[in-house]
């Protein structure tokens, strides 16, 4: 008998929603190019239209602020542009220290160009060092995340946008592990740009959005050729990975008064558990979260071992951010957060989706004592 | 009883192969993160690379040396860089007045930066200008397409190739249109880099990839963050799309030897048919050509008309290249060739496909006859 998996890796990728399978298959039909006048080529237009507009609803755009991209990545690398129509180039980016590795490449600026928000021990941008940043020079482009991907910390994007918008600048947010964990819409955080993708709510890999709160603002192409996305984006879409975004987020969004406090009361069970027994640390502790994230550590742990140490014993987790091949190394997040190396090392990532049950976060606070006895004597 | 549509616009895109359907449905399972090091991840990243070795196979390139990108679009905008690994940087860019918008637009390098090789008449490149324009400055990176997406005519590559090596220069080969109809080795081009995609042969949208002949030859990533595509192509793997993309791809070199063949006797049968009843001038004719592509053209018609009037008729057919939004413009390819503005604002493009029946060609032929005789009436 094989022992059924328990997956607590939801901000690397997630399992695809019915909705959005069921979704894409219907789309594999409609396989006109939607650039084509014809009958075929206006049903594909049809459907990427459709989910640009249920994709805009999500965020409270409109429609036609919404650029499609291959993903989130591509979505930052875009936004993080010097060039933007209509306004005197940017000679500034200002990110924080905790950013996706996508944000802190620093897109098309220059590395000397690119300067970053310290953060506090509670893993949140110090807006008193932005503040300071701005008021340094010109007006900057900005980009901070909505939720950090390692610890879930959610940052103060309305006051962060507030001081950015008073020094003439403008800001970009990488929401793409907010999107349905912490709603939100993008007049609310008064973000100029953000970055969405469904692949961590259940959509498809491959397909993100970078969403305008104003049509004007908009960054020069990154991917020129062809007139796609209004002259925005060039590439013939990917019709079933924009329906698959589209539906997933619709379902995501529709179920998310139940499934946010699912994931909550469940991320809650899982920290109480693995505090009862050690000196584990909860990064971020105390901080407000995102729902289904909790990174913590154990001194002298190693994240390695504990990885695969859990993943022989069925579950799947992480070290942090799963973005570069196979790669484990220490946290920039946790090191800009003051955390001392020997506790950063050995950070392990569990985070949570709506299908997880309290049964496998039971498996996993198992899984997880038989663990910690070993490497405790392993120290 | 409705009418069997007709689709001869494959140039466009094609219907998803059922090899290409069904392989991506099993790998919606494998939903893991290739980069995660857990149990899921390690699966999604054997089917990437399962992928990777199908396509390295199709062009006899190393898996290595595959990256795996969007789309064609976008490698072809990887592959336009000044910047290359351990060379010094290009300072020109040396392309031909015929290829994809996506290489037109010069990718990474400034527009005065960027010159264009002539065509002739026939719709292949004019060799004595490269050699003319290699001699007049420094190594330049050449971007030449393998067959034109809306004449067919394919390019006289290793020709190229043997020029632009003698000048020390790199050469790059937009393949998207001649995968599976125009078989070829990387090796038997001696093309540096080569863009391949599978959107044409029955492949998903949104998937593509840049191939080097040697891994030395590779350009500075364009869209950077995590360490992805060995750092070459940053964002979480497109895993579905891959794996279709290796899926079409195998299929449609399988399958190429009684394809090829079945598209050229139908081209053949539908010239005859176009040239019989009237003054229809197809271009590139008596060039070498893809096996299923036509462009032709009517003195005095509107190619946007008689595209309505095709579909109208259940045909769906071109106006040459569908990649801009519903745009209908003269085509560059046509007055690179020197084809009177007349002659060249009524072409229309059909293109065939592995899929298309002797019985659908005598629909559109007939479908013709109509609509050319209302055509010639409004002239």
């Amino acid at each position: 008998m094989t022992k059924a998996r328990i997956y607590l890796d939801w901000n690397a990728t997630a399992p695809l929603r019915p909705e959005a399978r069921a979704a894409m298959a219907a789309a594999w039909d409609q396989f006109g190019n939607p650039s084509s006048i014809h009958e075929e080529g206006r049903a594909a237009r049809r459907l990427v239209e459709d989910a640009r507009a249920a994709v805009a609803a999500i965020v409270g755009a409109d429609p036609a602020n919404v650029v499609f991209t291959s993903g989130g990545t591509e979505a930052n690398a875009l936004a993080l542009s010097p060039w933007f129509g209509g306004l005197p180039a940017f000679t500034r980016l200002i990110t924080s220290a905790i950013e996706h590795p996508s944000v802190l490449a620093g897109g098309r600026f220059a590395a000397e160009q690119v300067s970053r928000i310290a953060v506090n021990g509670a893993g949140t941008v110090d807006l008193d060092d932005l503040k300071r940043q701005l008021g340094d020079g010109p007006p900057a482009l900005v980009s901070v995340m909505l939720a950090n991907n390692e610890t879930g910390a959610l940052q103060p994007i309305p006051e962060v946008a507030a001081l950015v918008h008073a020094a003439g600048s403008l800001l970009h947010v990488d929401a793409v592990q907010g999107l349905a964990r912490r709603p939100f819409t993008i007049n609310e955080l008064n973000a100029d740009l953000v970055t969405v993708s469904g692949t961590k709510i259940g959509g498809p890999k491959g397909v993100g959005a970078l969403v305008a709160q104003r049509g004007a603002t908009m960054p020069v192409a990154l991917i020129r050729g062809g007139g796609q996305e209004r002259g925005r984006r060039a590439g013939t879409e990917n019709v079933p990975g924009i329906v698959g975004f589209g539906a997933a987020v619709a379902a995501a969004m529709a179920t998310a008064a139940v499934e946010i406090p699912h994931m909550l009361r469940l991320r809650r069970l899982l920290e109480d558990g693995l505090k009862s027994g050690s000196d584990v640390v909860v990064f971020s502790d105390g901080t407000e979260r995102l729902p289904n994230t909790t990174l913590f550590g154990l001194r002298g742990m190693r994240a390695e071992t504990a990885v695969i140490g859990f993943d022989l014993a069925g579950v799947a987790v992480s070290s942090g951010a799963a973005c570069s091949s196979g790669k484990v190394s220490a946290s920039h997040v946790l090191a800009a957060m003051g955390v001392p190396g020997a506790l950063a090392e050995g950070a392990i990532r569990l985070s949570l989706g709506p299908s997880t049950t309290e049964s496998e976060i039971h498996g996993a606070l198992e899984a997880w004592r038989k663990l910690s006895s070993v490497l405790g004597k392993a120290r």
